[in-house]
């Protein structure tokens, strides 16, 4: 007798953990429709070129990739969801409106060791907007994922945005030495400073073109972490480099400001994401504590639809997955008590004379659109019952027995208390509010 | 220049296609939270024996199948969703109470030719009841999927139920002389019997041990099409089969008058459905056109927990997807006019001055829940901005222009007609029924 256990890295999602997906998705959801964008969604797998045509990205590395048995294309489960999304833009070239203002909540893939905060099949927020070259986007993106965090309970306190820029951050290190060509690198190496011993570190510093002094301004630039309220003049002062480097941090800091968000955001310049498509503003919010993975990492990726076959088109999103973010509710119980919907109505057979028609009154409710359950244990115990009603989370208990043979039926209140005997034809309407049909 | 596509047979979803889908998932899920099934999920992916355990089964020739690169374990994309659901029931063994009441809407995946009404992804929505063995389970399954189409606006006239009972047509063949251990077989050729040329069948019936008059009961007994209000001894009279044999479609064909549904329903005494672990009730729910195929099929699988290395438990459940119910659906209007979520207010720039407090009074609607969009245009005429307005199909428009000298704006019922100027401070309690906080 074979027995089988869900892939590694994978999750079964029983009912308390989908009612925990539900109240996250849900949150993802309104958050997204309130401030204006709408719902898409793209294949869960895709040709495999359209995730390897932008080499040096980590992700192929742990692309679940296929070919389907007898078939001659190669695929690979979707490891993230802004090449779907550049693709279907590039698809509808200029016919769509500008800006494009869309979300996503498809689940993800990515073939690497399960660990806390990390594993192999996620599910991920996605918030894109396209076609508007200016910094009110960025903000409209991140407020949206904020909105969705303060819906579930987090504040500025509990979660940061840590925000950089990558043009300002090159035409910092621009002035500090570095060639343009070396730019690539010098990120590489911003992105990978804690990870290298310090000789490491200087050599390739050096490598760079960095002598000792631009090698400590790096060094400086790398750890600025500072209120966004700072102006980043001062932050330029601080690291040698000429304020004009620090210009789009201005025009950021002010629709942030705009968009209500300033008190959740500070510039930490360190910041750089992975992506090879990355450009401009680029931002990661963390738990205040630092201990987990980012809850979420967006950016500005302008050159991408271009590369997919579409117009050149502006483009600033984030993702948000559900794994980190759900440790971090669950850790401060903001995910206590989160339970399946509970019914309205709980129909019980108090006698035998009453079991068919009470089927026929529990589908009545039901016609109507009221959530309504029953008992499935032959017990008349009317005590019982009423126990496993309670225990179902019912509002109300409908207990159909001898007073059927008046055509009545007994309701108890399960929250408020009290009782009442009604008519069995006025039963639906007592729980529709008035409408019977 | 690279351009992508979305691999054969799978699908981007564009807005308009997005909120087509909601309609129908919504509609899934409230029949089947109304009916008190609880959501679960599963892994998009399982391990390939999950599928090829149960040998037999047409699906597994359509399988996408893979192995991670570099990795050792064979996986499968989830064809159907019942060898989850059966190994989730499995691994809980005995501690999930009875009955088990759930349902999902997971992705599906079929490695077959798409044509219409079949796709190689597609939605699934899965309703099943385990471990009460009684025809009521048949009978709540089953109202569960009707109610959502009767949300949907189906009604009886456009869409059957076609019931059939493995164990009643099973004692009926042997009745008329099939033995036991040809049951299987016999199956088979009752569900190909209008695939095959009338010789074949003839020499495959024999095969079976079917006289030519056996041979003509059960070719009469696979054309039984009767509404489900008629006595199965009726059926039994007229293909001369033992009234006994059809025992057990007398509780189910009472369970189902019971939940108010044999309106909807006929036997149809040839359905049989493919798959080899299903046992009792069988149903496919067509529209009665019949040009399409099944919108929804179901059956008992009591085998199936125990398969997994689980307690015998009982088992009926459907499945339903979203490709055929979509064809079906918009051949009938049904989806016409249906959009993504429209905005509640529309804010618009009157005035070069209000351009940052514009950004401040559309911040401050969407922190308070309310779905709120502003104009990205760099225009100021109040004409334009108007019918920019009214085409996103906003409830009101918010002008915020030169008024906001004096702390007013200007608010205009694109609905209703009419306007009025009121204080910038009033504005979110306007929108939100008063709970300003």
């Amino acid at each position: 007798m074979p027995t089988f256990k869900a892939p590694k890295g994978t999750r079964d999602f029983y009912p308390e953990d989908m009612a925990v997906r539900r109240r996250i998705e849900d949150a993802w959801r309104s958050a997204s429709i309130g401030h204006g964008f709408e719902e898409i969604e793209g294949p869960t797998f895709e040709h495999l070129g359209l995730y390897t045509v932008k080499s040096g990205d980590g992700i192929v590395s742990e692309l679940f990739s296929f070919r389907r048995s007898g078939g001659t294309d190669d695929y690979a489960l979707r490891p993230e969801f802004t090449p779907t999304l550049a693709r279907m833009v590039a698809a509808r070239g200029g016919s769509l409106p500008r800006p494009i203002k869309w979300f996503a909540i498809p689940s993800h893939f990515r073939a690497e060791r399960p660990q806390r905060g990390r594993l192999r099949e996620f599910f991920q927020w996605n918030v894109d907007m396209l076609g508007l070259d200016d910094p009110s986007a960025d903000a409209e993106v991140l407020s949206t994922g904020l909105a969705a965090l303060d819906a579930l309970g987090l504040r500025p306190d509990v979660a940061t945005v840590r925000l950089s820029h990558r043009d300002a951050v090159a035409s910092a290190l621009e002035a500090l030495g570095v060639e343009r060509e070396s730019m690539y690198a010098a990120f590489q190496l911003l992105d990978r400073r804690d990870k290298l011993p310090p000789e490491e570190f200087a050599k390739k510093a050096g490598d760079l073109g960095l002598g000792p002094d631009g090698l400590a301004a790096f060094d400086r630039l790398a750890r600025i972490r500072r209120p966004i309220t700072v102006d980043p003049a001062e932050i330029a002062a601080e690291t040698g480099v000429p304020v004009a480097a620090f210009e789009p941090m201005v025009a950021l800091r002010e629709a942030l400001d705009d968009a209500g968000v300033s008190e959740w955001c500070e510039w930490d310049l360190g910041i750089v994401r992975g992506l090879a498509y990355y450009t401009g503003t680029v931002f990661e919010v963390h738990e205040t504590g630092g201990g987990e993975r980012a809850i979420a990492g967006g950016c500005r990726y302008d050159g991408l639809v271009e590369l997919m076959g579409g117009p050149p088109t502006s483009a600033v999103g984030f993702g948000m997955g559900d794994v980190v973010l759900g440790l971090v509710l669950r850790d401060r119980g903001l995910l206590d008590g989160i339970e399946p919907p509970r019914p309205t109505v709980f129909v019980l057979v108090a006698d035998d004379v009453a079991e068919r028609p009470a089927a026929r009154i529990l589908a009545s409710l039901r016609q109507a659109g009221v959530h309504a359950r029953r008992s499935y244990r032959a017990t008349r115990n009317v005590g019982k019952l009423m126990s496993e009603a309670s225990r179902a989370g019912a509002g109300h208990a409908v207990i159909v027995g001898r007073e059927l043979e008046e055509g009545m039926v007994v309701v108890k209140d399960l929250r408020g208390g009290g009782q009442e005997t009604i008519p069995v034809d006025s039963l639906v309407t007592m729980f529709t509010g008035g409408d019977d049909e």
